[in-house]
């Protein structure tokens, strides 16, 4: 019995990528017991883009936003994640994509260059199922940050209008969502969750989160 | 803004799922780090069927395969995973039925019913959809296992014939993973990774795993 060294280097790939569960993502798991792993993350979103994928706009792909969704945070698996607030300038997108690049090519050479190319269009988000995967993938942080009272947002001083700019992908992709979005930003504004920005922000389309400051709980900046 | 009943069902049940999380596996880490949890492992075995995808039997929709291994171990979100070696017997298949349908419930009704029926096909495993799916989703840990020197086979007392046999779906499913999945526990037996059963098993097609005794690392049983 022998395997193919096709075969042997795809078995070789999916042995490797487990060191995606040692990666620690930022938001807190709902009830706040630990870190979520990147690759809880990347299972959650996927499975979000199935249960979600009725507000995509017509004609999307709903296989490629899924396969993107799986493979998406795997440049992560070498430099961890970024840290809320971190700006994702182009030495660090350098840094992922070398990363990534390096984790695809112990795949055969035709599978490697596919799969790279789904890791960079979700990293471009200029197509329609790019766009609709990296709203998805901020989505579920956000709910589950909601559900945990802002932990993250008021550990790093995040306002809403930035969680709101994270999401806007949504706003061609899946308009329901988007604007579903927005409302529960708006809630978790009023009830002290999050911080409006100190600037009222004019969203495009002007329906956008209102500069509405929200009670706070006793909590200061 | 507002947020329709449908979206924020589904908006629920998203965040419900995230108990998944916190479901472990008996599987461990590649490297022993400690055990996987239930969301990662679907992370996983979703990524694998994508990239394994090219052996599986011609006109098999891949992305029902995809959509399965999303969702097949939600039913676990109540009642744990089961222990190697046991049982999945009529009483645990009910239980575990049980927890999937309280999850789904928490979706619109058409989509409830939907995502539940996916699962059943994968429990039932009579599709060539669900009979790649049951092979892709013990074969990766299978594979880490084998990395990990066979510490669960060890702990349980699990031989070769039976972790041949919960691959078995991918005989007809996928023959060239099977035969894979077989040279790899050929190979296990004899690096003594894990026990051969104390009976030769003649593997149906006349290809299993031979009933070879592989060399203990000085391993009492």
């Amino acid at each position: 019995l022998t395997i193919s060294e096709r075969l042997g280097d795809q078995l070789g790939f999916l042995l490797d990528v487990d060191r995606l569960k040692l990666i620690e993502r930022e938001t807190s798991l709902v009830g706040g017991a630990r870190r979520e792993t990147v690759a809880e993350h990347s299972w959650h979103v996927a499975l979000a883009a199935l249960v979600l994928g009725e507000y995509a706009t017509a004609g999307l792909d709903l296989g490629r936003v899924v396969a993107m969704l799986l493979l998406h945070d795997l440049g992560d698996i070498e430099s961890g994640t970024a840290e809320p607030g971190e700006p994702r300038d182009a030495e660090r997108q350098e840094r992922e994509g070398e990363a990534a690049r390096r984790v695809f090519k112990q795949l055969p050479g035709d599978q490697g260059v596919l799969l790279m190319r789904l890791w960079r269009e979700y990293e471009e988000g200029a197509t329609p199922e790019a766009a609709f995967a990296r709203g998805v993938a901020r989505l579920q942080p956000m709910l589950a940050t909601v559900a945990n009272e802002g932990d993250v947002w008021s550990r790093h001083g995040i306002t809403a209008d930035r969680v709101a700019e994270e999401v806007q992908g949504l706003e061609t992709a899946a308009p329901q969502l988007w604007q579903a979005a927005l409302a529960v930003l708006e809630q978790a504004a009023e009830s002290g969750i999050i911080e409006m920005p100190p600037q009222p922000v004019e969203a495009e389309g002007g329906d956008g989160v209102r500069a509405r400051r929200g009670r706070r709980k006793g909590r200061t900046r």
